[in-house]
């Protein structure tokens, strides 16, 4: 296995203002071509910490991966100090800044100012990556040491413009220059059950893997998905896939998939195999089950729309709720979520909905109603269903819980059926 | 300053699994507290990588928190680790045990298992984090190294569990123990402009900034945050107040506001403040910018609700578009934007409103009308005012972009009122 080290440049990463979702795209690009990511360091934009980096990676990995600190302002420094650590001189590249006019002034159609013209200066020894998304140009440097070859890429913090130059550039070079050995993951998926339960199922099942394969239990709102990950030369046999299904049939009764999926594209998949469309009715979720499911490209097919429903007068004027519902129950009860449901069915026409009605917090708990309690309907016009669940999270968390629970009961009703 | 590293332990984080949310959570709180987390390290699950990790992060730092494999299945060996690097003895404490068995039996209410009871073995040598969301107990080791005292914390990787440990526990036990110089830092927001012409505006603004005070440009889709950080001592003046000033008024053209906030929060504090309320149309956000909004604690004083028309159907029957209108000049066009946002306006009954409509790709792109082209409109019943954007970015990236410009068009809707 080649080593890999991603290092990430910024005091936006240490300050906590930013969080950081390069780091799991490049990871997860390198690992799907062969490549075994070993650590990931974020450090702070001056010249010492990058320096230091540099030197400590270096005696981890073959393949060092960076980026930020390559914009136009003062703080971004990254270029220079590349520029020193490896010994060149800054010379203007012609290409990039033939590509970053062109930017200017067929894209952006702003000015090309001084501060631009100095974004393609780059080090005479690097190699350098062109930016069709952006400005600021990659660059690869080589190094010997200590017998390896040692590859360090340069790229800018900016999530689209990495990704470019990740899938067009960098992937294809390092899959050229390295011979590699391969990592082979196999994800399942379960719901409704907690990691211990399923540990407890899998513990002759773990205890006889051989010592290349490894399974590892990945919780996440409600789900568990358990990765068996395979280590293999070229060529070489591997009894993952034997394995893998043997694993499934262990945790049959809580697999909700044998890929590492989302819960919205499971439900998406299973409706558009029924050729029926869905639509939601949310009130405590505020549109976020809707935003959920028509993330997925061409969700149209299987999503008709949403009413979120936030106020009293939205819930009666856009989903017929009745006002004395509401009165005698209070908006997040058993028998409003059940109206909108139907209201939802009737003005949207889809065959399914999901009906969401629950107290996120921090505010608006109540003694017998706290922060946490939702009420949830999934049906169609024959059959409805309804569940209260009780979560014990922030705001954030139990939107999230609410959603992929949701998903999940409309998942069943419909297997059910 | 007392320096500090953060260290997480999972094979989920290297191969890009799931995004490290938790490193931004523990670096705002360490910064609040006047801590600078000058190293944030991601390492696998297995022995070696966690005692080099500590090894090396004991020479940048005294402080080190840690957080992931606690659980209880086979691949969280972080305990057992670090009991061996401390040179413990593993011992139930019975403080962890009894927490654990009232989880399980008042509010899981699941069977406690021998598994679970292993959970509650500890390290003799550390002092134990009670763990109030969940059944891993964090653990707390001390060591002197070349003369420092270093402080290494072990918590869950479970978000909520580790935030719970991070504010009740570790945030008082370290400001206690470690006398802090602080940070303070000062963000501004900026819309509707780039880094480069903001760096030229504030080439001088920066240069005289004096050397304990540091400027940073922090893009992020189409909004970029200015941000001042400080560096003082105890009692120390500083004069950050004064430039944090003097630098808006350079910027004035451009700022949204003088604090680190959302562009929702500036848009919901602003309807706040007029007693007025909002609603969305949605269909290629496909309920994004609800989602957002109601993301808010307390949204419900400023957002009424949201009509999510992702089919023509729902375009038709939910907000009375005219079906001539569609099939004349297409979903996305600026005529149908307008009938959404009146017949948005009109159902819900709120006072502004935003409509969109677009194509987010990958498919759906056609000629005349690229992947990247949305038409959004805001207004109120009196008038409204419609825009395109032409974005070219990624499905999930342009639904964000749609989202914040949406947004910041109705802000400048009813300022310029």
């Amino acid at each position: 296995m080649i080593n890999t080290s991603i290092i990430t440049i910024g005091d936006e990463l240490l300050i906590g203002q930013v969080i950081d979702t390069n780091s799991a795209f490049i990871a997860q690009e390198m690992n799907k071509a062969g490549f075994a990511i070993i650590r990931r360091v974020a450090i702070s934009d001056n010249a010492y910490a990058i320096e230091n980096a540099l030197n400590e990676e270096k005696k981890h990995s073959s393949i060092i991966l960076m980026t930020g600190g390559l914009g136009p302002t003062a703080d971004d420094i990254t270029k220079p100090v590349l520029c020193k650590y490896f010994k060149g001189q800054m010379v203007v590249n012609e290409a990039a800044l033939a590509n970053v006019q062109h930017i200017f002034e067929n894209i952006l159609k702003r000015p090309f100012t001084e501060r631009n013209r100095r974004q393609c200066e780059v080090p005479d020894n690097c190699t350098v990556i062109l930016n069709k998304k952006g400005t600021a140009p990659g660059m690869i440097f080589k190094e010997e040491f200590e017998g390896k070859n040692i590859t360090v890429v340069s790229m800018p913090g900016v999530p689209s413009e990495m990704k470019g130059m990740m899938i067009d550039d960098v992937i294809p070079m390092v899959t050229k220059e390295y011979k590699v050995t391969h990592i082979i993951h196999k994800t399942a998926l379960c719901v409704g059950v907690g990691e211990s339960t399923l540990a407890d199922l899998l513990i002759e099942f773990e205890q006889n893997l051989p010592p290349n394969i490894k399974l590892a239990y990945l919780p996440n709102y409600g789900m568990v998905r358990l990765r068996l990950s395979a280590t293999i030369e070229d060529n070489e046999n591997t009894k993952i896939e034997t394995l893998f299904l043997k694993m499934q049939s262990v945790v049959k009764p809580y697999l909700a998939s044998d890929m590492d999926e989302s819960m919205e594209s499971i439900l998406g998949k299973l409706l558009q195999s029924k050729g029926e469309t869905m639509s939601t009715a949310e009130s405590c979720t505020g549109g976020n089950i809707a935003h959920v499911l028509t993330s997925i490209p061409g969700s149209s097919v299987f999503f008709d729309g949403s009413i979120v429903s936030y106020s009293y007068k939205a819930k009666t004027d856009l989903l017929q709720v009745n006002k004395s519902t509401i009165e005698e129950f209070g908006a997040v009860s058993e028998e409003v979520v059940k109206e909108m449901a139907t209201g939802a069915l009737k003005n949207i026409g889809s065959d399914y909905t999901i009906a969401v009605s629950g107290i996120m917090g921090p505010g608006g708990g109540m003694p017998d109603k706290p922060v946490g309690t939702v009420w949830v309907c999934v049906g169609d016009k024959y059959n409805l269903k309804t569940h209260k669940f009780s979560f014990r999270f922030d705001r954030a968390l139990n939107i999230k819980q609410t959603t992929m629970n949701a998903l999940n009961m409309l998942r069943n009703f419909i297997l059910e059926k």
